[in-house]
């Protein structure tokens, strides 16, 4: 049994606090908040947890043996660093930190105290990633093509991050995890249109080698939302919408083929076309499955897959976009 | 009634063909193809007409008055001028020629002989395009925030061209039609993965002032097809679905609304949602609409919209696209 | 300030007592239910109420002045009979009684007692079916020619009722609500493949006066879950999809009109098609507008459009289509 | 090498002459039909036929070996006896005739003069259908629960017929092809708008033994486009949407069992559900394969599957449900 403590109960933090209340696993003690309004919230949800209104008095305190940060990006470094150095395991809100040294210094840290960092980028754990990693983890796609991401709707507005920072950590964290695959340079095309230095549409490339290449659209200012990924290969393709009540995952037996005929300089592409299969996708909540990982990480002093490194994967690329989009759409090497 | 020479019934020619024969004030007079077995079947199709194996003979035919070319972009400028020197009316597949010089100097010609240039955009005749126009133009949308384009499918490979020229000229003319804005510069980034230097999947952001900006995806190895146009502006937004067969526009009462109190520092975004719209769509086709209007261009003498120079603004932008693709990315001034 | 007593607290009570708790007029003061268990549930959930095992001391309670009975449809004569006896309001769970006689013995006591029941017919509360009676109410839709239902999923067997008992009361309860017309005579194809005399798939048709008739699909056993409505009139036509997200009302622009050329004896029928509308529809919590609607009526001393009678016109049509179903489909007059 | 005179060139019959141009085994030599502007349609579009006004006359003709009757259902009797007594071989438009006494005189006479009645089911040579069949011929939906069918749009009126003569003979042969078990009764219920004695809006329920039921919705009125098949079985089921691009049939590995527990008396219903399975369709044009399939019928003087007497079971389900329809929705012994 692990004993929690939440600090931010804001947007996300309710979910991370319901998931730690019901995980067998872990016990859920302590909830942080700054406002008022949020922690009387907090009390009638949860009436025999303690409540704390700063966040270091609940990193201090001594029934507590991990802490959950789901506070806006910039404290990230300021709260995962006092409770490492206090030897508590942590889980933090995506993007990991607000920048690559950042993430650097917390994962030698926890290196330091032997404490466990795990990144909350939750769709790793729906059933619709992890079947797409068991697909390509299985060659079932062939040889991939190109990875391409639309993550738009009519959004949010954040204040303090641009849509980048808000949008895609969820896919490029996606696409770190399923694609064996290492990125070498992003660029990035993006726009905004309130006078507020926010971007608001973006466009990111991000490169490889041998010809495989990958592409986010997110975008806070669509008519419609959509949340479509299509991942394509040799073998196979796929399209991923994470918008159908049905059949999130559509699996195309549809390739192509490159015959070189010696002697004739023409290309001969063929194309391949047959059934569609739609595997059946578990739909257990995500981020239940994540707080049992963390707490089995924890008592099995097992190293997290999304751990501290992950997270300073997207952060690095998040980074490289910023840079990228701030010269124009200059390709950033990573 | 104008007598029309086709040149080129290959894969698009026997359309043109078909329209002008039955374009009430056009007369279908010769037709001229390299390869025997497409003049065959020309001739079954149309047993009155004169045909011809050299196009050059066709352009020289007396009773021709203007030349429709439909052959490999490659061969247009040729064509093109030759048609031109005799004063023959040209209606020239799209993309109108191979480089902009090409362009310029059919404009040129045509200018000097008084001849009529149309560049076969076909989509900016169908019901579809012709409502956005509309829609634009009486300032329905407001203030436009951007234009994304997605036409991708797993697609016929091209030999000659790459993925932008084969799939773009639809999109940028389609976008120089409707939105009354002028394009900067191009960024473009692409991969192909047949080792034959032809792109299959490209990435193509257009450059503008003021905050509005554009992109557009072509792709050959998608596993579904798609064809969708989102045009947002901060009064309505619109979605434009191709392959739909009913309901093609969606019109959304949404938008974005910055509202800037004076005193605090934070934006304020607010945020309307309203019904949706889905205007009755012409279903006439395209290319009859498009013959028709080639011809009253020709009897009043006037000038078309998609005249030579609507040709040359979208060689010049695949151009910039192609030259940005080669330099990994940059954004290349138009 | 009305204060409800919740009796039943299985699939449908939490919902019930979560909206008449947070209902700014209503004040939930106690709970009751057979199981122990489900007592449990609702005592974590509420711990500040009175709970009850037996309904009828519930009923007997002074402080409750109205109960929302939402067990079992054997049990709502017994327990709304206790209830408006004592002088309480009633809220009742649809179908509102296991037969007509019920009904009309709780509608003329409730008379007597001068208190108001309520049948929970939650969909007439939703923004969809509000939408649809306004649309109808204008005339928008001109004269009816039909009202077709589709309700079909790979259901949750009842064990106590049928597929007619389940499902249709939703449908038939809007079409009452909507349309304005009476029926007069129902028929019912049905037919189940358990061997329990419980049918899981019927074909409902409901005859009215002048050409209009309405028809229902009920379904335990289909492959796709459908809950579509479709309402034709020879003005406008239009398509209610409920498990659309967005969109979920489709107003057509659609006609058919006859012109009877006076001498000719051919019938003339003639087709429009224009626009297509999708109005936005409120998405406010359907029970919590009816939970604020009781409590309206009960201090207005009003009555409400969804009162007894609503629910007995209601039962008394699935006992009419009970009735058709047994004998094999007869047409039986309302 | 088979000859085959057409006779009608209304709305269907250019595609039969077409079809039967193009099929290597026949030979197209001459149409007939009444009006003069149909006949210079006919000669344009094939020169070099014989072009006849009385179908007699066609029938007589002495090269003709086959006719294909193309005209409204009234008159095939007439026509097809013509050519049958001449010995000639017959393609006949769906329906058959216009009630069973004829579609058994005309078998009956086809036995005689050893000549063969092809009835023109189209749908059951498309790809679909031909899927349909081979899943539940290999037994892959187990024991069939229901087979439903919505076939609705804004529909051309027709003036000769109902709705159900013009709709539902495609679907009535479609499940007579596909579900290996004999109907026993029909009963509709139906109504008409336009004071014509034309029921343009039907539901008819087809019986079988063991639960088994079909339905089918044909609907003239219907502001959406709708063709949909929906097959239930308690290995899986399936969806048939006519009016997909892609994805026409899909297959669903859901199913419902029933678990009787010895000594409880409750039911005890247990779902399955796993994956989706979309199976490659073929999609060569369905009558060109009936056409050839005709052709290879006569040279091997073979009976069709979809022979006189498929085409008298289409006619006497139609012809019960008339009478059922009439008599207010009796159920109709077959």
């Amino acid at each position: 049994m692990v004993n929690i403590g939440v600090i931010g109960y804001g947007y996300w933090g309710p979910n991370v606090a319901r998931n730690f209340h019901r995980c067998p696993g872990s016990n859920l003690v302590a909830i942080c908040d700054l406002e008022d309004k949020r922690l009387k919230a907090a009390k009638v949800a949860y009436p025999h947890l303690k409540f704390y209104s700063d966040p270091i008095e609940l990193i201090e305190d001594d029934t507590v043996q991990a802490v959950a940060i789901v506070t806006p990006v910039k404290t990230h470094y300021r709260l995962a660093e006092a409770a490492l150095e206090k030897g508590k395991h942590v889980f933090v809100e995506k993007p990991f930190t607000a920048n690559g040294r950042q993430a650097e210094a917390l994962i030698d840290l926890a290196h330091r105290k032997n404490t466990i960092i795990m990144v909350d980028h939750t769709f790793l754990f729906t059933g619709a990633v992890r079947k797409i990693k068991e697909l390509i983890d299985a060659k079932e796609l062939g040889s991939l093509f190109f990875y391409d991401s639309v993550r738009i709707n009519l959004g949010l507005f954040q204040h303090d991050v641009n849509v980048i920072w808000d949008l895609a950590p969820h896919d490029l964290s996606i696409m770190n995890y399923v694609v064996p695959k290492k990125p070498i340079a992003i660029s990035v095309q993006g726009t905004e249109h309130f006078g507020t230095n926010t971007e608001d549409v973006a466009f990111i490339a991000v490169h490889f080698d041998n010809g495989f290449m990958a592409h986010f659209h997110c975008n806070w200012l669509s008519p419609v939302k959509i949340r479509r990924t299509l991942i394509s290969g040799d073998r196979k393709m796929m399209v991923w919408d994470d918008l159908a009540s049905d059949e999130k995952i559509k699996i195309y037996d549809r390739g192509v083929e490159l015959r070189s005929n010696t002697g004739i300089r023409e290309l001969l592409v063929s194309y391949r076309s047959g059934d569609m299969h739609a595997p059946r996708i578990s739909n257990a909540e995500a981020l239940l499955t994540e707080a049992a990982y963390f707490v089995e990480c924890i008592e099995k002093k097992q190293e997290p897959f999304n751990n501290g490194e992950a997270g300073w994967k997207v952060v690095r690329m998040l980074e490289a976009a910023d840079l990228s989009l701030k010269s124009g759409g200059k390709r950033v090497v990573l």
